[in-house]
């Protein structure tokens, strides 16, 4: 008989269940975008809802299940299942998630994890960093995330929060700053966070026609798509983000290799369709710092999974990770 | 019936060898200085030499050791006994050093390591850091070394370089150079290998003796002693520098926090005795920059054991590292 996991996935726009075979092929999908308006009750409520609707969509019953994996942006105590912070939704500080679904679910057995460390988890199982033991993945989106892969097992740290090198500092005296409260650390530098500041500060120098009509960004803010539509009618500020993005995310990829010495660094996240050279200046950027004291090779490549990895990896823990 | 281990640390200036017992205790010290005016021959020579002589200061047969563990400045491939790279003495790249001094010993088991590595595995296993089974070790005096411990074990990566935080870059700008080739990493702005570099840049905006007697410093270089020194004279470049060296070490347990968010960062070197306030700066700015972020407290402490754990760590690291 087959066993069966549930990973949700509970981002800031979507909520998605699936149910995924211990092979990692997901069997039922559900997804939801109500949650945002509710409170955390109204989200465990919801999310006890999806379960049922993609264990009836597997054809399976909620008591089949191995267990409930929960991946969510921001700081989980995993080991006690509590929120301890998430950008993503109101509320959820120190809420004890895993008790609440469960109580909601007939008892099953929940995990709760960091979202990124469900997205490397997946990767190391089913994608890109399948065989690499000891692997760091990073995603590059609207922050930076990365989950850390040691000995085969995800490490996480004495509270769980293990892996933020989006938060480490590189530019001690930049005036840019993050949502963490500090500023120059890469989540500042080189994510879509800062996109719009950032893209303000080098029109000053560059020409650009990225502000002329204020009702093209929605929001008023540049997000990763914009940047590549202006790149490819050859806007000079444009092309510069572009640069300096690969510039600082290839510094990162040099730190990570300095500080794991990794068999592979996978790099996930919005950023990795980002064209103009992004993708090979990073690797160049790696290469020239690393030089001789790279004395074997390290696999850098994209993840492999995609939007599912999510639910993918939150899921797959329950199996042993 | 008692075992022993034998532990080497191969310094730039003194090849320390002593025999140890599982309680960490240390029952016989040789050393030399002899060792940098041979080559690798010779050096293995002397080591084999060393460890006969302590074996018999000692009471024990050289056939009585478990085994013999060797640390060593630079990038060791562990798991196959080669050191790819010291800075501390000529030569030595990709010499099969287990094989060498294996064969001046009667075939006995030997393991080569990093000497930070070997120093953090003395203070977790005997040490500050005991109890921590997730921490990092850093040392600071004429570079900046690290040691990971990760589940109660030393974590090496790939080739065996993992740890090297002190080359991970701070300043992409600055153009203070470190000898790994690259500019603007920790150990190029904190550790004391450019000390005079930056006295001298400081001292064309602040007023110093330091470069009144160019006698004073031996070989035309500042150490951290002779930053004391001026520092107790009011010397306002040696506080600047004080300042200055802290915060950046600040910035680096920060930036370990986020990666491994580990229980404890356990801090060595000569710097570590650096007065007016130094260490509790560094603490400062640690705390300050980690803000509502640590949500379990890290111990941040001096190492305990001091200038004999190269040798201890290299001992121990053959009965569980």
């Amino acid at each position: 008989m087959t066993t069966y996991c549930c990973g949700i996935d509970i981002g800031g726009t979507k909520m998605a269940v699936g149910i995924v075979t211990p092979e990692g092929e997901t069997v039922a999908l559900c997804s939801t975008g109500d949650h945002v308006r509710h409170d955390e009750s109204g989200v465990m409520d919801l999310a006890a809802d999806l379960v049922r609707q993609a264990c009836a969509e597997a054809g399976i019953a909620v008591s089949d299940l191995t267990g409930v994996g929960v991946g969510m942006a921001g700081h989980m105590r995993s080991r006690d299942g509590i929120v301890l912070f998430t950008s993503n939704l109101d509320g959820f500080a120190g809420y004890p998630l895993t008790r609440e679904l469960s109580s909601r679910l007939g008892g099953i057995r929940i995990i709760l994890e960091n979202d990124a460390n469900c997205q490397a988890w997946a990767e190391y199982r089913y994608g890109a960093g399948m065989g690499h033991d000891d692997m760091v993945f990073v995603t590059v989106s609207t922050g930076i995330g990365a989950g850390i892969i040691i000995n085969g097992r995800l490490y996480r740290g004495r509270t769980g929060t293990a892996g933020e090198i989006g938060h480490t500092i590189v530019e001690p005296n930049s005036d840019i700053a993050c949502t963490c409260g500090n500023k120059g650390c890469f989540m500042a530098l080189a994510s879509t966070l800062n996109l719009d500041n950032i893209a303000r500060q080098k029109s000053q120098r560059l020409p650009t026609r990225m502000f002329l009509n204020p009702n093209a960004h929605p929001g008023g803010r540049l997000d990763g798509r914009h940047i590549m539509a202006h790149a490819r009618d050859g806007d000079a500020v444009a092309l510069a983000i572009i640069n300096e993005y690969a510039d600082y995310l290839g510094i990162m990829l040099y730190n990570i290799f300095q500080i794991f010495n990794p068999s592979a660094i996978i790099l996930g996240g919005g950023l990795m369709n980002w064209e103009f050279g992004y993708f090979e200046r990073m690797q160049d950027k790696f290469t020239a710092l690393a030089g001789d004291m790279l004395h074997d090779p390290m696999t850098v490549a994209k993840a492999s999974i995609g939007a599912g990895s999510g639910v993918l990896g939150a899921a797959s823990l329950l199996l042993d990770g």
